[in-house]
């Protein structure tokens, strides 16, 4: 059976992790086509090593990896670091890692702020089913402006698609 | 027959990887010499592996990477990562990603913009084209200030070449 | 015996080294499962090889890397280097290394700034011990909003966990 | 025969490739020591594997790469990527590519702007043939404020060499 | 017999090279346990490679990288692409490369820029040695406060070890 990883934090204020391994657990297929394994680690630098772990040692064919900036310029920089090791660990192993990071300040409001982590953390782990089992559905939406956390964009212009 | 590659993004506000796709089938050895082979993935930032997976596993020559970075500070950081991604991308393979990015805030007009994006699109589709079958026709432009999406700046003294 | 390495530095005006070690010593399975071995370096830049060393050529299963950045702009931009070092020791290796650093100025009180350091080096040290032997601590704490150093920020919704 | 790689860009406003070229052919031991072999990329995000290819397709022992970045923020951002695929590639092949960025905004005087592109591109190209043969030619200049495309800055104290 | 690399740059104004060699040959061993090999490069960006060159090439056991980083705010990203490559040169070789960077706006008068220098370079190849034959003195140092250049910063509490 294939394997999906999610891998959350201890940092993040919302319980994303729960979020996407339920959301991936309503995906055409699972429990027969593929699993999840979840880890959880300490702060948003560790994901990217864990992200690898779970695709070279636990066999995962992609991966969810979920995490909350805070709000100061420190944040920032971490988080910049946190998304190139990430990265890296993509180009490593030929293999999607899903970066979801909600950013402390996206809503000063907590409901919003929560609304946006479950949007979010859920959308990506179906675009990590769908980049596995469905790409057209991918390509099918190509420009369109697809959003998660908040409303599509749209495409810039209404008529652009034949 | 040989590959190049196309992938977007669903996130981009305009279809550019169809721009591309489009231009390359009217270069010349489409479809005898070479066909491509075009993905879609969520955002900008799944598009380093994506190209890198393109090149190593489809087998791609070269690849055209599209994306449409938005307008907010987060969206520029989240830039330069996608553009690192896309950079170890092809120092990790020694092969040439074209990064085809339009940041949103180029223009407020949305026609300018999405003119913006089929111009460059297709130039930097072409551009992989030369770069496989006439390097000469880039080596024959060196130094002359030639631009994607908008006029060339041309060279900076006009009698500058011999 | 596993091996947990520590890993800090001169520069540092705290000695956050001695903390991990004594924290880790505190730990079950202290002598008998894992021993510790410790590394000081110059300043924070040596400590992503120094980590990759402890991994590769001393047999550390994880490894806790401290440092204090200092106030001057110059530090911040040094810190973002450190950091990306000890994110690549990690990528390189499969090995979690986690990064404790303390910035001069998250607090202009030495008391203040003398215990944060004892706080933040102990429960990452802590972590890194729960990383190897009871990832199920990690996992019950997911999106808890964890913080290391000051109290913890809790979750952004009270009643958020079922 | 050795080679010695000269790769530029559409982008640039200035020849400076040409002017490479040349001034590697007025080098002793042109033509029978060692040739230059040219290639030209659309734009400086390219030249990191434009140059790492010269080195291992095209057996080039050192490279000379040469960009000239815009006036907008943006342009900064990207010269930093570019720079950063030029680092890269002289790591993963433990070989020099000297890198020659003339930025569009050193001088609003085109006069100058091209007499900077000449002189840089000129003295890094015969930089990287003292690297390959006369490496003396570079210690005994150590320390000394050497520039290119301005003149020297000289060193800090005027008698500081004994 | 072991070998200490020592590479500086053309670009700096101040010949910190010979400095660093000079107190290496002060070292106890010097002639007998290790030697030192001196290389120089244009600038601060070909630093990494050298390093990584020396090591790999020349049998380096320990590498000091010297280099003055300019005024202009051009001249701050390039000190951190060249940090990255320093960075990146001790993690792929598993060995330390001790970056000295001075920058020169650390002060306008060059008679303390010069004593920065020499400070600096000197403690540096000092740490380089330590690093290799007698590690307990860092270790003995550590969140000391340690500095080079200027004086020490001293720990944050006085009476903070026991």
């Amino acid at each position: 059976m294939d394997r999906i990883g999610v891998v959350d934090t201890m940092f993040a204020r919302y319980d994303m992790g729960s979020e996407a391994v339920d959301e991936l657990s309503s995906c055409p297929g699972f429990g027969t086509r593929f699993e999840t394994v979840r880890r959880t680690v300490p702060g948003f630098k560790d994901l990217g090593v864990a992200a690898k772990k779970l695709i070279q040692e636990e066999g995962c064919k992609a991966v969810v990896a979920l995490g909350m900036p805070g709000r100061a310029p420190i944040d920032k920089a971490c988080a910049h670091e946190a998304s190139q090791g990430i990265m890296l660990a993509q180009l490593m192993t030929n293999t999607h890692v899903l970066e979801v990071f909600v950013h402390e300040d996206e809503s000063d409001d907590p409901e919003i702020l929560a609304a946006v982590c479950r949007d979010r953390s859920r959308k990506h782990a179906r675009n990590a089913y769908w980049l596995l089992y469905e790409p057209d559905q991918l390509v099918r939406r190509a420009g369109q402006g697809v959003r998660q956390g908040f409303t599509d964009a749209g495409p810039v212009l209404t008529a652009d698609r034949a």
